[in-house]
């Protein structure tokens, strides 16, 4: 091992398995995770060539080599429960990803959500053994984040009985999907439903798009990749147009709605129920990004600790980097961040589930909330761990921008998270908008609970915005309880700001919706605050539920750093509404520069903690050993350079033009 | 031409080839640079395969045959003015770089430098005629921004007249240069020097390291490509290792610097004139930022002018995206950013150029502050425009992520502008090193001149840093000039808290060094407010010299924007400097959304200004004619998934599976 890792590791306050065991739940799954990687990384049928080596075809058809070999491994080693199969995945996947996996993860889900008993016994069977393999068909290439703009056409011939599908424009054409462009033979394609001359919106339908045994496109399908992507290149993301694709009414999913063989339009009992998947997808992006900023502060801070670099002394030798503070203020918030979100992605996994029993047993009533609010944190977590994870990169200067850091595979397979499952603004104006309504319920008279439950304490009717926030607080930087009662009352503060200026808009415009257009950059802002208060609230929490004196401690150190760095960014927000004062401001600042020295020899330990396999980090420069230097030479001599003759190019195009000149 | 750009061109309130006159310097500089784009639009030659589509050794080939092309074709065409040439090579470039790049951009630069006649007599003409092929290797696997700390050795031996040189550890062997890994055969290498038993430092070596003619690596060469990165696949960034390798004595660049035949090592006079490079690579550095952002907001509001989506009103047609006020709040306030940064480019070539006259005649008197300020600039912009890039694509949602839309390229080639070239953050401590040095000056009762002159003012020794800017102004948020003061004060206040609080840290502790360290975010954070300061100031400056009342207008607003959006960013330092109010803050915010309608109607003429080719931008999503979805389609087809045989890997890997289940 590398003798600074070595030292680093020894010098740590704590015993980061304590930390690990709190990240995966229990000790208990620490133990059965390790079990599964362990399966994986002693088994040579997952030995494979490394991605960043070979072509996009390359990569392509590894990576569906990869996804057969694990649904026959999963089976082989009886790992079914959701949790596992991901701790499998993740590790097979190295931040990469498997072209088939949508069948698992959107077809039949949606098939079970959405499809009837006899629908289920008809397709569900097949797609399992993989006889189908499926896709999710919704995104066109004019439309994305607004469903009601699609344009697919799903018309109803009572004479076959059979859907008419249509791609009636350009823009209208599928584009996107994942595992459509080469891999898929059926594909559940949602589309406007027209019967009996009417158009009853959005519906899924089963859509055969492959002759299953030849793989080749049925006759008026048009399929295909959409081309190269900034990652994700191992995936197929395709289009699909239909050109009077006649299915028959069976395909259409009928749980809810129906379309009779007459072609009666069935209304769906209620819509809120398709809530679920999309909530459950936002929440899981939230420990995504958790984990993605993690694996980027492991190198990263792994790196930093290895690396020697310039000198604070003139004469000594040359120091870590890590210690100077320039890096570790890059650094250590991040680590920061990367831990506040493991445990927001924790509660949210944990909310999800006990919401969804509610559902099951007719219980609705949180759902609105936790719309709201995954929205806004999938938004709030993605767009801060996207710009942290490039951080990442050049805090390893320029190493970082070679592949063998590792970390621009994870930047590129991240970032969609910031576009994909609802635009980030998007998600931000949606949890506005539920921020607005409790508003105005406080503004009428009624209670608000849950995470919004300090509108109610809003006297906003009598004073003016600025001066929300003179309530009697005193902040201490000290208390991460204090800390959050001052994000709580700047999210009161930006709320009321926001209805403020959107009942002032209203006033002076007719439309609501031109009303909100024109404030939205406040309510965003509103949004924002919101959700970094939930972060600091939850990681607040948190610390109260570790037992564990020495953890502790350096778990509030985090935590502090965190709401401290966070209110020095924001530090505008504080003053202007009488939060903190400016005396206060330049204590924050202090404080944090005393927070990077206290955490500066836990550091490393704190990125062990998160117990990433290398393979998983898939880096050479975030090596648990920090053997890198050896690495990289050995890592470079593979580049497809290296492997042609070297002087093909220069005969044919250098040498000519010697002779000429 | 999509209506909708048709329509946006034509509301426009202003002619943006007037804009583009100033932006290029003067019409007949427009006029000349569109002749020499013409040139190459139609010539067939420079007709060649999409990038995008090819695997990593079909780049290196196709840039390799380009790059002998354009050597060809400029002296056909008779271009060898600087500026021409890099006009030339930025529309054929297309945001890629070329492998024989570094022999015109600092192999023959050097030789000139720091060559004496004879070398230069030797050597030059077999460069310019490409029999030598050269490179400029410096950074090291271990070593980068610190260039003391590299460990290449080039010992004299008296016996043989020779230099030998060797990469004695693994860190010291010879990574990143341009062209090394496949298309060089001679490389200019930095090593310390060794003679008569004694260091005496980096020097710089003339080595061969492939055989001419053959191409092939020279007896103790190891030389290759360093493997896969972000971007820049096109380039072949080698590393180069040295055994017992011997060169003449001659190889030794000895302009300024010598080693006699017996050994005896002869100093420079002076070690100022290599500054010169550096000075010049980063203020070409500062342009690029400008450039590479003014084409990522080309495209992203181009694009936002032709997509719609979504509704501001129920029951009407999907607006443009470019109405929703959050998306102009995104791109606006970057569009403004990358006019400042045109700007402050324009400025720093012409005040490199007027600094190096000077030195031509034994001036130096400018210099430090010049490359002070190229240091902090180039950090600020670099990191700015970095971020802003991603903005951009994110901005166009999904489609962003797409190679077509031309962003992810532009990315990947701008970003190793933040860690090449010296590493951000060491570059802005090197301006806070100006910075502090300039405030000791005003300390000790003299006067210092140019961009820090603010520091005069400074009341520093009678009052405490929170109340350095208690000097009486009112800022007016309408005014350029005025929030240029506020900068200004905000600059100041933040260099007397650096100098205050690293006062404050050597009279706690021994060293200086250390005390430089602990202060550091501070310095950084003070570096960064001058260089704002900076920014504003110039381009605020710029609207006094524009003639045309439509053109100063429409300037005037974005530099505003520019101004504003920066305070509301920053309002922290603001207010806690009492430069403003929290009331003058929420007028900030509100004047931001107003200027954000005015500039609506001007965005589309604005990037047009810009004036890039469709070529240059490289983007399905960005073209001048705003036919983006059927184009989309077509680009598709092109991918390499689509080419081949579709069976292949589903009869390979999923259709066993399939019968086995």
């Amino acid at each position: 091992m590398n003798p600074d890792l070595r030292r680093e590791r020894a010098a740590a306050t704590f015993n980061p398995e304590l930390i690990t065991h709190i990240l995966d739940g229990s000790p208990e799954n620490t133990r059965r995770r390790r079990e599964i990687e362990n399966l994986i990384m002693n088994d040579p049928d997952f030995q494979h060539e490394d991605y960043n080596f070979l072509t996009r075809s390359q990569r392509y058809e590894v990576a569906v080599k990869k996804s057969a070999n694990m649904v026959k491994k999963m089976r082989e080693f009886g790992i079914a429960d959701p949790d596992e199969i991901m701790w499998f995945k993740k590790l097979q996947l190295v931040n990469f990803v498997e072209p088939v996996g949508l069948n698992y993860s959107m077809f039949i889900p949606t098939l079970l959500n959405q499809g009837t008993t006899a629908q289920q016994e008809k397709w569900l069977h097949s797609s399992k053994g993989l006889q189908i393999i499926g896709t999710y068909a919704q995104t066109e290439m004019g439309h994305g984040t607004h469903l009601r703009g699609l344009e697919t056409t799903a018309t109803y011939d009572p004479k076959t009985q059979e859907f008419i599908l249509n791609s009636p424009t350009v823009t209208s054409i599928k584009w996107w999907p994942g595992g459509l462009g080469k891999t898929s033979n059926h594909a559940i394609v949602l589309a406007q439903l027209f019967t009996q001359g009417k158009c009853y919106g959005l519906h899924a339908f089963i859509v055969p798009i492959r002759e299953i045994g030849t793989h080749k496109p049925l006759p008026g399908i048009t399929v295909g990749d959409i081309g190269p992507k900034f990652g994700y290149e191992e995936m197929d993301n395709g289009y699909l147009k239909m050109d009077n694709y006649r299915i028959p009414r069976e395909n259409m999913l009928m749980k809810y709605a129906q379309v009779k063989p007459d072609g009666t339009y069935v209304k769906p009992l209620s819509d809120k129920l398709t809530y679920g998947t999309m909530v459950f997808v936002r929440s899981f992006l939230v420990g995504e990004a958790a984990r993605s900023l993690s694996k980027a502060c492991t190198i990263a801070i792994r790196y930093s600790a290895v690396r020697h670099q310039s000198e604070i002394k003139p004469g000594e030798p040359e120091p870590q980097i890590l210690d100077f503070q320039t890096q570790q203020y890059k650094l250590f918030p991040l680590l920061a961040t990367a831990y506040a979100f493991q445990f927001v992605g924790a509660y949210m996994k944990e909310t999800y589930h006990r919401i969804n029993e509610g559902i099951g047993q007719g219980d609705l009533s949180e759902l609105p909330e936790l719309h709201a609010l995954t929205a806004g944190l999938k938004a709030f977590t993605t767009w801060t761990a996207n710009a942290a994870i490039e951080e990442c990169r050049m805090a390893c200067g320029g190493h970082g921008y070679s592949h063998s850091s590792g970390i621009p595979n994870i930047y590129v397979t991240f970032t969609p998270a910031c576009t994909f499952e609802g635009e980030n603004t998007v998600m931000m104006l949606q949890t506005a908008r539920f921020l607005m309504k409790s508003y105005d319920h406080v503004h009428s008279g009624e209670l608000v609970c849950g995470m919004v439950s300090y509108l109610n304490d809003l006297p906003s009717q009598r004073i003016q915005p600025q001066q929300v926030a003179v309530w009697p607080t005193v902040v201490d930087i000290n208390s991460p309880d204090s800390l959050t009662e001052a994000y709580k009352l700047r999210a009161a503060r930006l709320v009321d700001i926001a209805a403020k200026n959107l009942q002032n808009e209203m006033s002076h415009r007719k439309s609501k919706e031109i009303a909100w257009n024109l404030t939205s950059v406040d309510l965003v802002r509103a949004s924002e605050a919101h959700c970094h208060y939930v972060v600091v609230k939850l990681f607040s929490e948190k610390l109260h539920k570790i037992q564990d004196k020495s953890i502790q401690a350096v778990l509030r150190n985090l935590c502090l750093l965190y709401c401290l760095y966070g209110i020095s960014q924001k530090a505008g927000d504080f003053l202007q509404g009488n939060i903190m004062t400016g005396t206060q401001i330049t204590q924050v600042n202090q404080r944090i520069m005393e927070l990077l020295t206290i955490i500066r020899p836990n550091a490393v330990a704190l990125v062990d903690a998160f117990d990433f396999k290398d393979m998983t980090l898939g880096s050479v420069l975030g090596r648990y050993d920090g053997n890198v230097y050896e690495n990289l030479f050995e890592w470079a001599k593979k580049s497809p350079l290296n492997q042609t003759e070297v002087h093909e190019s220069y005969h044919k195009h250098l040498k000519p033009l010697q002779s000429k000149l």
